[in-house]
Protein backbone atom coordinates (compact mmCIF):
# COMPACT_ATOMS: atom_id res chain seq x y z
CA UNK A 1 0.00 0.00 0.00
CA UNK A 2 0.93 3.55 -0.98
CA UNK A 3 -0.67 5.71 0.70
CA UNK A 4 -4.26 5.24 2.68
CA UNK A 5 -7.06 7.78 3.72
CA UNK A 6 -9.98 6.77 6.00
CA UNK A 7 -12.76 9.34 6.07
CA UNK A 8 -10.07 11.97 3.95
CA UNK A 9 -7.65 11.67 7.07
CA UNK A 10 -3.94 9.68 6.29
CA UNK A 11 -4.68 6.71 8.10
CA UNK A 12 -4.00 2.97 7.15
CA UNK A 13 -6.98 1.88 9.84
CA UNK A 14 -10.33 1.22 10.18
CA UNK A 15 -12.15 0.71 13.86
CA UNK A 16 -12.87 -3.07 14.71
CA UNK A 17 -16.71 -1.77 15.21
CA UNK A 18 -16.78 -1.48 11.09
CA UNK A 19 -19.67 -3.28 9.20
CA UNK A 20 -17.42 -3.62 6.62
CA UNK A 21 -15.00 -6.08 9.33
CA UNK A 22 -18.01 -7.61 11.09
CA UNK A 23 -19.70 -8.49 8.10
CA UNK A 24 -18.76 -7.39 4.84
CA UNK A 25 -21.28 -5.30 4.66
CA UNK A 26 -20.27 -2.56 2.23
CA UNK A 27 -18.25 -1.63 -1.64
CA UNK A 28 -15.36 -1.50 -3.34
CA UNK A 29 -13.58 -0.28 -6.95
CA UNK A 30 -10.24 -1.07 -7.93
CA UNK A 31 -9.67 1.32 -10.66
CA UNK A 32 -6.44 1.82 -12.70
CA UNK A 33 -4.27 5.71 -12.48
CA UNK A 34 -2.16 6.15 -15.50
CA UNK A 35 -0.67 9.44 -16.01
CA UNK A 36 -1.98 10.64 -12.72
CA UNK A 37 -5.46 10.04 -14.13
CA UNK A 38 -8.06 7.47 -13.42
CA UNK A 39 -9.38 5.18 -16.10
CA UNK A 40 -13.13 4.85 -16.59
CA UNK A 41 -13.73 7.00 -13.90
CA UNK A 42 -17.37 7.94 -14.25
CA UNK A 43 -18.31 4.24 -14.79
CA UNK A 44 -16.79 3.42 -11.29
CA UNK A 45 -18.36 5.95 -10.28
CA UNK A 46 -21.84 4.56 -11.54
CA UNK A 47 -20.97 0.98 -10.82
CA UNK A 48 -20.30 2.43 -6.92
CA UNK A 49 -23.96 4.33 -6.85
CA UNK A 50 -25.89 1.36 -7.93
CA UNK A 51 -23.97 -0.46 -5.93
CA UNK A 52 -24.75 1.53 -2.75
CA UNK A 53 -28.86 2.12 -4.07
CA UNK A 54 -28.79 -1.85 -4.11
CA UNK A 55 -27.38 -2.10 -0.46
CA UNK A 56 -29.40 0.95 1.01
CA UNK A 57 -26.19 2.80 1.40
CA UNK A 58 -26.17 6.60 0.92
CA UNK A 59 -23.75 7.67 -1.80
CA UNK A 60 -20.94 9.23 -1.78
CA UNK A 61 -20.26 12.49 -3.59
CA UNK A 62 -18.12 11.77 -6.34
CA UNK A 63 -15.88 15.17 -5.65
CA UNK A 64 -15.07 13.97 -2.45
CA UNK A 65 -13.96 10.90 -3.89
CA UNK A 66 -11.95 12.53 -6.85
CA UNK A 67 -10.54 14.77 -4.31
CA UNK A 68 -9.03 11.58 -2.64
CA UNK A 69 -8.15 9.65 -5.33
CA UNK A 70 -5.87 12.20 -6.58
CA UNK A 71 -4.60 12.80 -3.12
CA UNK A 72 -3.70 8.89 -2.62
CA UNK A 73 -2.43 8.89 -6.50
CA UNK A 74 -0.46 11.90 -6.16
CA UNK A 75 3.00 12.12 -7.47
CA UNK A 76 2.16 8.26 -9.22
CA UNK A 77 2.24 8.50 -12.78
CA UNK A 78 0.45 4.97 -13.00
CA UNK A 79 -0.56 3.11 -9.65
CA UNK A 80 -3.86 1.58 -8.50
CA UNK A 81 -6.55 2.87 -5.93
CA UNK A 82 -9.00 0.86 -4.17
CA UNK A 83 -12.11 2.77 -2.60
CA UNK A 84 -14.38 0.61 -0.16
CA UNK A 85 -17.15 2.08 1.08
CA UNK A 86 -18.65 0.40 4.27
CA UNK A 87 -21.92 0.93 6.11
CA UNK A 88 -20.24 2.57 8.95
CA UNK A 89 -20.23 1.44 12.50
CA UNK A 90 -23.00 0.06 14.30
CA UNK A 91 -23.78 -1.69 17.67
CA UNK A 92 -23.54 -5.90 17.64
CA UNK A 93 -26.67 -7.28 15.55
CA UNK A 94 -27.23 -6.87 11.65
CA UNK A 95 -29.89 -4.17 11.67
CA UNK A 96 -27.84 -1.34 10.89
CA UNK A 97 -28.21 1.84 13.04
CA UNK A 98 -30.33 5.42 11.32
CA UNK A 99 -28.88 7.72 10.18
CA UNK A 100 -26.15 5.31 8.63
CA UNK A 101 -23.05 7.28 8.33
CA UNK A 102 -20.71 5.29 5.72
CA UNK A 103 -17.34 5.03 5.96
CA UNK A 104 -15.12 5.49 3.25
CA UNK A 105 -11.19 3.76 2.52
CA UNK A 106 -9.20 5.39 -0.10
CA UNK A 107 -5.70 3.58 -0.70
CA UNK A 108 -2.91 3.43 -3.94
CA UNK A 109 -0.94 0.52 -4.47
CA UNK A 110 1.87 0.21 -6.87
CA UNK A 111 1.29 -0.64 -10.58
CA UNK A 112 1.37 -4.16 -10.99
CA UNK A 113 4.04 -5.39 -13.23
CA UNK A 114 3.50 -8.08 -15.80
CA UNK A 115 7.09 -9.49 -16.47
CA UNK A 116 5.65 -12.39 -18.65
CA UNK A 117 3.96 -10.03 -20.97
CA UNK A 118 0.87 -11.84 -20.85
CA UNK A 119 -0.88 -9.25 -22.46
CA UNK A 120 0.94 -10.20 -25.20
CA UNK A 121 1.71 -14.40 -24.84
CA UNK A 122 -1.79 -14.92 -23.07
CA UNK A 123 -2.44 -16.42 -19.99
CA UNK A 124 -3.10 -20.18 -18.97
CA UNK A 125 -5.77 -20.95 -16.60
CA UNK A 126 -8.07 -23.62 -14.97
CA UNK A 127 -11.60 -24.44 -13.84
CA UNK A 128 -11.91 -24.27 -10.29
CA UNK A 129 -13.77 -26.78 -8.28
CA UNK A 130 -15.33 -24.28 -6.29
CA UNK A 131 -18.59 -23.39 -7.89
CA UNK A 132 -20.15 -19.80 -7.04
CA UNK A 133 -23.28 -19.62 -5.49
CA UNK A 134 -26.54 -18.28 -7.01
CA UNK A 135 -27.48 -15.44 -4.68
CA UNK A 136 -29.80 -12.85 -7.40
CA UNK A 137 -30.00 -9.88 -4.41
CA UNK A 138 -25.94 -9.67 -4.60
CA UNK A 139 -25.18 -10.49 -8.13
CA UNK A 140 -23.38 -8.06 -10.73
CA UNK A 141 -22.16 -5.94 -7.19
CA UNK A 142 -18.76 -5.19 -6.24
CA UNK A 143 -19.38 -5.82 -2.86
CA UNK A 144 -16.98 -7.23 0.46
CA UNK A 145 -18.25 -10.55 0.30
CA UNK A 146 -15.74 -12.33 -1.17
CA UNK A 147 -14.82 -15.46 0.21
CA UNK A 148 -16.25 -17.88 -2.45
CA UNK A 149 -12.61 -15.87 -4.78
CA UNK A 150 -10.49 -16.40 -1.88
CA UNK A 151 -11.65 -20.40 -1.21
CA UNK A 152 -10.86 -20.51 -5.52
CA UNK A 153 -8.07 -18.79 -5.81
CA UNK A 154 -6.43 -20.96 -2.75
CA UNK A 155 -7.16 -23.97 -4.92
CA UNK A 156 -3.85 -24.27 -6.84
CA UNK A 157 -0.17 -23.30 -6.41
CA UNK A 158 1.25 -23.22 -9.86
CA UNK A 159 2.66 -20.27 -10.80
CA UNK A 160 1.84 -21.41 -14.45
CA UNK A 161 -1.67 -20.94 -13.88
CA UNK A 162 -2.66 -17.40 -13.90
CA UNK A 163 -6.37 -17.66 -13.39
CA UNK A 164 -9.33 -19.71 -12.46
CA UNK A 165 -12.04 -20.10 -14.25
CA UNK A 166 -15.76 -19.86 -12.32
CA UNK A 167 -19.08 -21.86 -13.00
CA UNK A 168 -22.55 -21.80 -11.31
CA UNK A 169 -23.47 -24.99 -9.79
CA UNK A 170 -25.29 -25.63 -13.03
CA UNK A 171 -22.11 -25.53 -14.53
CA UNK A 172 -22.47 -22.31 -16.63
CA UNK A 173 -19.87 -20.21 -16.67
CA UNK A 174 -19.83 -17.17 -14.95
CA UNK A 175 -16.40 -15.54 -14.71
CA UNK A 176 -12.41 -15.91 -14.28
CA UNK A 177 -11.75 -15.09 -10.55
CA UNK A 178 -10.90 -11.07 -10.78
CA UNK A 179 -11.57 -10.71 -14.12
CA UNK A 180 -14.72 -11.39 -16.52
CA UNK A 181 -14.56 -13.65 -19.35
CA UNK A 182 -15.43 -13.07 -23.16
CA UNK A 183 -15.86 -15.81 -25.79
CA UNK A 184 -15.26 -15.00 -29.09
CA UNK A 185 -17.50 -16.86 -31.53
CA UNK A 186 -16.46 -15.94 -35.47
CA UNK A 187 -17.29 -12.11 -35.44
CA UNK A 188 -19.03 -12.06 -32.12
CA UNK A 189 -18.32 -11.61 -27.92
CA UNK A 190 -20.20 -13.69 -25.85
CA UNK A 191 -19.94 -12.55 -22.23
CA UNK A 192 -22.06 -14.50 -19.33
CA UNK A 193 -24.78 -12.48 -17.42
CA UNK A 194 -24.74 -11.61 -14.29
CA UNK A 195 -27.88 -12.03 -12.86
CA UNK A 196 -27.35 -14.67 -10.75
CA UNK A 197 -23.88 -14.44 -9.69
CA UNK A 198 -20.63 -12.70 -10.28
CA UNK A 199 -19.66 -9.15 -10.47
CA UNK A 200 -20.64 -6.65 -13.20
CA UNK A 201 -16.69 -5.71 -14.28
CA UNK A 202 -16.22 -2.21 -15.31
CA UNK A 203 -14.17 -3.50 -18.02
CA UNK A 204 -16.74 -5.86 -19.14
CA UNK A 205 -18.88 -2.95 -19.39
CA UNK A 206 -17.11 -0.62 -21.55
CA UNK A 207 -16.23 -3.94 -24.26
CA UNK A 208 -19.72 -4.61 -24.21
CA UNK A 209 -20.99 -0.77 -24.89
CA UNK A 210 -17.79 -0.55 -27.33
CA UNK A 211 -18.83 -3.49 -29.56
CA UNK A 212 -22.21 -3.21 -29.12
CA UNK A 213 -23.59 -4.38 -32.21
CA UNK A 214 -21.30 -7.58 -31.83
CA UNK A 215 -21.56 -8.64 -27.78
CA UNK A 216 -24.81 -10.95 -26.26
CA UNK A 217 -24.67 -11.03 -22.37
CA UNK A 218 -26.03 -14.79 -22.44
CA UNK A 219 -25.97 -18.14 -20.02
CA UNK A 220 -22.98 -19.62 -21.54
CA UNK A 221 -22.60 -23.23 -20.77
CA UNK A 222 -19.34 -25.48 -19.69
CA UNK A 223 -19.48 -27.27 -23.52
CA UNK A 224 -19.44 -23.62 -25.15
CA UNK A 225 -15.54 -23.24 -23.86
CA UNK A 226 -14.09 -26.07 -26.49
CA UNK A 227 -16.42 -24.43 -28.93
CA UNK A 228 -15.08 -21.22 -28.95
CA UNK A 229 -12.51 -20.11 -31.38
CA UNK A 230 -11.64 -17.13 -28.73
CA UNK A 231 -10.89 -16.78 -25.26
CA UNK A 232 -9.77 -13.50 -23.11
CA UNK A 233 -10.36 -11.98 -20.00
CA UNK A 234 -10.61 -8.96 -18.62
CA UNK A 235 -10.42 -6.25 -15.64
CA UNK A 236 -10.57 -2.42 -15.26
CA UNK A 237 -6.76 -2.28 -13.92
CA UNK A 238 -4.92 -4.87 -15.54
CA UNK A 239 -6.73 -4.90 -18.73
CA UNK A 240 -7.73 -7.79 -21.65
CA UNK A 241 -5.29 -11.49 -21.56
CA UNK A 242 -5.87 -13.62 -24.29
CA UNK A 243 -6.38 -16.77 -22.64
CA UNK A 244 -4.07 -19.46 -24.51
CA UNK A 245 -5.66 -22.64 -22.03
CA UNK A 246 -8.37 -23.71 -19.77
CA UNK A 247 -7.56 -27.02 -18.27
CA UNK A 248 -6.50 -29.02 -21.38
CA UNK A 249 -8.24 -26.99 -23.81
CA UNK A 250 -5.59 -24.75 -26.00
CA UNK A 251 -6.92 -21.92 -27.74
CA UNK A 252 -4.97 -19.46 -30.10
CA UNK A 253 -4.19 -16.14 -29.54
CA UNK A 254 -6.88 -14.29 -32.45
CA UNK A 255 -7.88 -11.35 -34.84
CA UNK A 256 -10.98 -10.44 -32.29
CA UNK A 257 -9.00 -10.58 -28.93
CA UNK A 258 -6.20 -8.57 -30.36
CA UNK A 259 -9.13 -5.94 -31.73
CA UNK A 260 -10.47 -5.72 -28.78
CA UNK A 261 -6.94 -5.09 -27.31
CA UNK A 262 -6.29 -2.42 -29.83
CA UNK A 263 -9.30 -0.44 -28.75
CA UNK A 264 -8.08 -0.24 -24.99
CA UNK A 265 -4.72 0.96 -26.43
CA UNK A 266 -6.15 3.23 -28.41
CA UNK A 267 -8.85 4.95 -26.18
CA UNK A 268 -6.54 5.29 -23.27
CA UNK A 269 -2.38 5.37 -24.03
CA UNK A 270 -0.82 2.68 -21.90
CA UNK A 271 1.09 3.42 -18.98
CA UNK A 272 4.60 4.24 -19.67
CA UNK A 273 6.29 2.21 -17.02
CA UNK A 274 5.79 1.38 -13.72
CA UNK A 275 7.21 4.19 -11.17
CA UNK B 1 -18.29 -2.19 23.01
CA UNK B 2 -16.64 -2.57 26.40
CA UNK B 3 -13.09 -3.44 25.39
CA UNK B 4 -11.59 -4.73 22.40
CA UNK B 5 -7.94 -6.20 21.75
CA UNK B 6 -6.18 -6.62 18.50
CA UNK B 7 -3.80 -9.16 18.42
CA UNK B 8 -3.27 -8.84 22.30
CA UNK B 9 -2.93 -5.28 22.40
CA UNK B 10 -5.82 -3.25 23.56
CA UNK B 11 -7.21 -1.42 20.48
CA UNK B 12 -10.40 -0.26 19.06
CA UNK B 13 -8.93 -0.38 15.07
CA UNK B 14 -7.64 -2.78 12.98
CA UNK B 15 -5.15 -2.37 9.51
CA UNK B 16 -7.33 -1.09 6.44
CA UNK B 17 -5.39 -4.18 4.56
CA UNK B 18 -6.66 -6.83 6.77
CA UNK B 19 -8.31 -9.54 4.66
CA UNK B 20 -11.18 -9.55 7.16
CA UNK B 21 -12.17 -5.89 5.88
CA UNK B 22 -10.94 -6.47 2.19
CA UNK B 23 -12.45 -9.57 1.33
CA UNK B 24 -14.67 -10.90 4.46
CA UNK B 25 -11.97 -13.52 5.09
CA UNK B 26 -12.66 -14.93 8.21
CA UNK B 27 -14.58 -16.61 10.67
CA UNK B 28 -16.11 -15.22 14.21
CA UNK B 29 -17.83 -16.22 17.38
CA UNK B 30 -20.45 -14.72 20.15
CA UNK B 31 -20.52 -15.90 23.40
CA UNK B 32 -22.36 -15.30 26.57
CA UNK B 33 -19.70 -14.12 29.64
CA UNK B 34 -21.81 -14.97 33.01
CA UNK B 35 -20.82 -15.16 36.23
CA UNK B 36 -17.44 -13.97 34.63
CA UNK B 37 -17.08 -17.62 33.19
CA UNK B 38 -17.83 -17.82 28.66
CA UNK B 39 -20.58 -20.40 28.53
CA UNK B 40 -20.29 -23.23 26.04
CA UNK B 41 -16.35 -22.53 25.87
CA UNK B 42 -15.17 -25.59 24.41
CA UNK B 43 -17.58 -25.72 21.67
CA UNK B 44 -17.02 -22.20 20.64
CA UNK B 45 -13.90 -23.27 20.30
CA UNK B 46 -13.92 -26.53 18.39
CA UNK B 47 -16.57 -24.57 16.00
CA UNK B 48 -13.55 -22.13 15.12
CA UNK B 49 -10.75 -24.76 14.45
CA UNK B 50 -13.41 -26.75 12.33
CA UNK B 51 -14.07 -23.58 10.36
CA UNK B 52 -10.22 -22.46 10.53
CA UNK B 53 -9.85 -26.03 9.26
CA UNK B 54 -12.25 -25.44 6.11
CA UNK B 55 -10.77 -22.01 4.99
CA UNK B 56 -7.81 -22.66 5.37
CA UNK B 57 -6.54 -20.84 8.15
CA UNK B 58 -4.01 -21.64 11.49
CA UNK B 59 -5.85 -22.57 14.73
CA UNK B 60 -5.23 -20.06 17.15
CA UNK B 61 -3.84 -21.94 20.80
CA UNK B 62 -6.80 -21.64 22.97
CA UNK B 63 -4.85 -20.58 25.90
CA UNK B 64 -4.56 -17.07 23.74
CA UNK B 65 -8.27 -16.81 23.49
CA UNK B 66 -9.12 -18.05 26.90
CA UNK B 67 -6.92 -15.49 28.12
CA UNK B 68 -7.85 -12.38 25.89
CA UNK B 69 -11.71 -13.36 26.66
CA UNK B 70 -11.05 -12.91 30.52
CA UNK B 71 -9.09 -9.52 30.48
CA UNK B 72 -12.23 -8.09 27.98
CA UNK B 73 -14.68 -9.15 30.53
CA UNK B 74 -12.67 -8.67 33.74
CA UNK B 75 -14.70 -6.79 36.03
CA UNK B 76 -18.00 -8.22 33.94
CA UNK B 77 -20.27 -10.27 35.66
CA UNK B 78 -22.41 -10.77 32.30
CA UNK B 79 -21.58 -9.79 28.47
CA UNK B 80 -21.09 -10.59 25.48
CA UNK B 81 -17.68 -11.46 24.14
CA UNK B 82 -17.09 -11.42 20.08
CA UNK B 83 -13.48 -13.38 18.90
CA UNK B 84 -13.04 -12.35 15.10
CA UNK B 85 -10.27 -14.10 13.47
CA UNK B 86 -9.35 -12.88 9.80
CA UNK B 87 -6.28 -14.23 7.35
CA UNK B 88 -4.54 -11.21 8.37
CA UNK B 89 -2.95 -8.38 5.84
CA UNK B 90 -2.11 -9.43 2.47
CA UNK B 91 -1.02 -7.59 -0.79
CA UNK B 92 -3.90 -7.02 -3.05
CA UNK B 93 -5.56 -9.65 -4.83
CA UNK B 94 -7.15 -12.77 -3.49
CA UNK B 95 -4.54 -15.05 -3.28
CA UNK B 96 -2.94 -15.36 1.03
CA UNK B 97 0.40 -14.34 1.16
CA UNK B 98 2.44 -17.17 3.13
CA UNK B 99 2.86 -18.49 6.02
CA UNK B 100 -0.44 -16.84 6.85
CA UNK B 101 -0.62 -14.81 9.91
CA UNK B 102 -4.25 -14.76 11.41
CA UNK B 103 -5.30 -11.44 13.21
CA UNK B 104 -7.60 -11.80 16.03
CA UNK B 105 -9.79 -9.16 17.27
CA UNK B 106 -11.31 -10.48 21.02
CA UNK B 107 -14.16 -7.57 22.22
CA UNK B 108 -16.53 -7.09 25.09
CA UNK B 109 -20.01 -6.07 25.12
CA UNK B 110 -22.35 -5.47 27.25
CA UNK B 111 -25.36 -7.81 28.19
CA UNK B 112 -28.13 -7.53 25.93
CA UNK B 113 -31.03 -6.82 27.84
CA UNK B 114 -35.04 -8.11 27.20
CA UNK B 115 -36.98 -5.48 28.33
CA UNK B 116 -39.86 -7.60 26.91
CA UNK B 117 -39.42 -10.59 28.74
CA UNK B 118 -39.15 -12.60 25.57
CA UNK B 119 -37.71 -15.40 26.36
CA UNK B 120 -41.23 -15.99 28.56
CA UNK B 121 -43.88 -14.15 26.27
CA UNK B 122 -42.30 -15.01 22.56
CA UNK B 123 -41.40 -13.17 20.09
CA UNK B 124 -43.27 -12.82 16.25
CA UNK B 125 -41.10 -12.94 13.57
CA UNK B 126 -42.01 -12.89 9.66
CA UNK B 127 -40.45 -14.43 6.46
CA UNK B 128 -37.90 -12.99 4.79
CA UNK B 129 -38.16 -12.20 1.32
CA UNK B 130 -34.29 -12.87 0.39
CA UNK B 131 -33.15 -16.39 -0.02
CA UNK B 132 -29.68 -17.98 1.02
CA UNK B 133 -27.90 -18.85 -1.23
CA UNK B 134 -27.30 -22.45 -1.64
CA UNK B 135 -23.03 -22.62 -1.31
CA UNK B 136 -21.37 -25.70 0.79
CA UNK B 137 -17.97 -24.93 0.43
CA UNK B 138 -19.42 -22.70 3.13
CA UNK B 139 -22.50 -23.79 4.72
CA UNK B 140 -21.92 -24.22 8.72
CA UNK B 141 -19.28 -21.88 8.79
CA UNK B 142 -19.82 -18.82 10.92
CA UNK B 143 -17.79 -16.45 8.91
CA UNK B 144 -17.75 -13.25 8.43
CA UNK B 145 -19.54 -12.51 4.65
CA UNK B 146 -22.71 -11.66 6.43
CA UNK B 147 -24.49 -9.66 3.60
CA UNK B 148 -27.47 -11.59 3.38
CA UNK B 149 -28.04 -10.90 6.85
CA UNK B 150 -27.82 -7.53 6.64
CA UNK B 151 -30.23 -7.38 3.77
CA UNK B 152 -32.69 -10.25 5.08
CA UNK B 153 -32.93 -7.39 8.51
CA UNK B 154 -32.89 -4.19 6.63
CA UNK B 155 -36.73 -5.84 5.15
CA UNK B 156 -38.50 -4.87 8.06
CA UNK B 157 -38.31 -1.84 10.39
CA UNK B 158 -41.52 -2.72 12.79
CA UNK B 159 -40.24 -3.30 16.47
CA UNK B 160 -42.96 -5.75 17.26
CA UNK B 161 -41.22 -8.42 14.70
CA UNK B 162 -38.31 -9.60 16.39
CA UNK B 163 -36.76 -11.88 14.22
CA UNK B 164 -36.49 -12.69 10.39
CA UNK B 165 -36.86 -16.77 9.33
CA UNK B 166 -34.60 -17.75 6.37
CA UNK B 167 -35.59 -19.67 3.74
CA UNK B 168 -33.27 -21.26 0.78
CA UNK B 169 -34.45 -20.95 -2.88
CA UNK B 170 -36.20 -24.25 -2.83
CA UNK B 171 -38.48 -22.70 -0.50
CA UNK B 172 -36.65 -24.97 2.43
CA UNK B 173 -36.79 -23.32 6.43
CA UNK B 174 -32.92 -22.43 7.24
CA UNK B 175 -32.48 -20.58 9.98
CA UNK B 176 -33.24 -16.84 11.44
CA UNK B 177 -31.13 -13.86 10.94
CA UNK B 178 -29.27 -14.43 14.01
CA UNK B 179 -30.63 -18.00 15.35
CA UNK B 180 -31.20 -21.29 14.23
CA UNK B 181 -34.63 -22.56 14.76
CA UNK B 182 -36.34 -25.65 15.71
CA UNK B 183 -40.16 -27.08 15.25
CA UNK B 184 -41.27 -29.45 17.87
CA UNK B 185 -43.56 -32.04 16.13
CA UNK B 186 -45.11 -34.21 19.39
CA UNK B 187 -42.39 -35.04 21.44
CA UNK B 188 -39.95 -34.74 18.64
CA UNK B 189 -37.63 -31.77 17.88
CA UNK B 190 -36.29 -31.07 13.98
CA UNK B 191 -33.98 -28.79 13.30
CA UNK B 192 -32.55 -27.59 9.32
CA UNK B 193 -29.56 -29.29 8.15
CA UNK B 194 -27.16 -27.08 7.57
CA UNK B 195 -25.47 -28.56 4.55
CA UNK B 196 -25.91 -26.12 2.00
CA UNK B 197 -26.38 -23.06 3.81
CA UNK B 198 -26.68 -21.33 6.91
CA UNK B 199 -24.54 -21.51 10.24
CA UNK B 200 -24.06 -24.07 12.44
CA UNK B 201 -25.04 -22.44 15.97
CA UNK B 202 -23.61 -23.26 19.50
CA UNK B 203 -26.76 -23.63 21.15
CA UNK B 204 -28.40 -25.95 18.17
CA UNK B 205 -25.47 -28.29 18.64
CA UNK B 206 -25.74 -28.29 21.93
CA UNK B 207 -29.51 -28.98 22.16
CA UNK B 208 -29.21 -31.55 19.37
CA UNK B 209 -26.44 -33.15 21.98
CA UNK B 210 -28.85 -32.81 25.10
CA UNK B 211 -31.95 -33.93 22.96
CA UNK B 212 -30.36 -36.40 20.73
CA UNK B 213 -32.95 -38.93 21.10
CA UNK B 214 -35.44 -36.69 19.89
CA UNK B 215 -34.13 -34.50 17.13
CA UNK B 216 -33.81 -34.80 13.69
CA UNK B 217 -31.44 -32.81 11.66
CA UNK B 218 -33.60 -32.93 8.07
CA UNK B 219 -34.94 -30.57 4.87
CA UNK B 220 -37.73 -28.67 6.63
CA UNK B 221 -40.20 -27.24 3.73
CA UNK B 222 -42.32 -24.30 3.93
CA UNK B 223 -45.18 -26.54 4.74
CA UNK B 224 -44.52 -27.59 7.76
CA UNK B 225 -44.48 -24.70 9.15
CA UNK B 226 -47.87 -24.28 10.00
CA UNK B 227 -48.08 -27.83 11.03
CA UNK B 228 -45.30 -27.41 13.47
CA UNK B 229 -46.73 -27.56 17.11
CA UNK B 230 -44.20 -25.47 18.41
CA UNK B 231 -41.85 -23.23 17.21
CA UNK B 232 -38.43 -21.48 18.56
CA UNK B 233 -35.37 -20.12 17.96
CA UNK B 234 -31.99 -20.17 19.63
CA UNK B 235 -28.86 -18.24 19.97
CA UNK B 236 -25.88 -18.90 21.83
CA UNK B 237 -25.66 -15.56 23.74
CA UNK B 238 -29.50 -15.53 24.62
CA UNK B 239 -30.87 -18.10 24.71
CA UNK B 240 -34.22 -20.00 23.70
CA UNK B 241 -36.98 -17.63 22.87
CA UNK B 242 -40.63 -19.63 22.01
CA UNK B 243 -41.81 -18.06 18.68
CA UNK B 244 -45.50 -17.30 18.35
CA UNK B 245 -45.75 -15.83 15.45
CA UNK B 246 -44.57 -16.45 11.74
CA UNK B 247 -46.38 -14.20 9.79
CA UNK B 248 -49.77 -14.95 10.08
CA UNK B 249 -49.23 -18.19 11.52
CA UNK B 250 -50.07 -18.32 14.97
CA UNK B 251 -48.15 -20.58 17.91
CA UNK B 252 -48.86 -21.32 21.41
CA UNK B 253 -45.69 -22.08 23.75
CA UNK B 254 -45.80 -25.52 24.92
CA UNK B 255 -44.18 -27.94 26.70
CA UNK B 256 -41.18 -29.05 24.26
CA UNK B 257 -39.79 -25.77 24.15
CA UNK B 258 -40.71 -24.69 28.13
CA UNK B 259 -38.60 -28.11 28.58
CA UNK B 260 -35.88 -27.02 26.42
CA UNK B 261 -35.93 -23.91 28.19
CA UNK B 262 -35.53 -25.78 31.49
CA UNK B 263 -32.50 -27.36 30.13
CA UNK B 264 -30.79 -24.35 29.02
CA UNK B 265 -31.56 -22.57 32.87
CA UNK B 266 -30.50 -25.59 34.64
CA UNK B 267 -27.16 -26.69 33.06
CA UNK B 268 -25.99 -22.81 33.90
CA UNK B 269 -27.42 -20.47 36.28
CA UNK B 270 -29.22 -17.47 34.60
CA UNK B 271 -27.36 -14.00 34.39
CA UNK B 272 -28.53 -11.85 37.51
CA UNK B 273 -29.12 -9.29 35.61
CA UNK B 274 -27.40 -6.71 33.47
CA UNK B 275 -23.76 -4.98 34.69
Amino acid sequence: MLECLVEGEISDRILAADRGLQYGDGLFETMAILHGQPRFWQAHMDRLAAGCERLGLPVTPQAILFREVQTVSAGQQNCVVKIIITRGTSGRGYAPGFPVNTNRIVCSYAWPVDPGNLVETGIRTRICTLRLGLQPALAGLKHLNRLEQVLARAEWNDKAIHEGILLDPEDHVISAISSNIFLVSGDSLLTPRMDRCGVRGVMRAQILKAFKSRCQQRRITLDMLPEADEVFVCNAVRGIFPVTRIDHWEYSIGPVTREVQKWLRDRVSPPVGSN
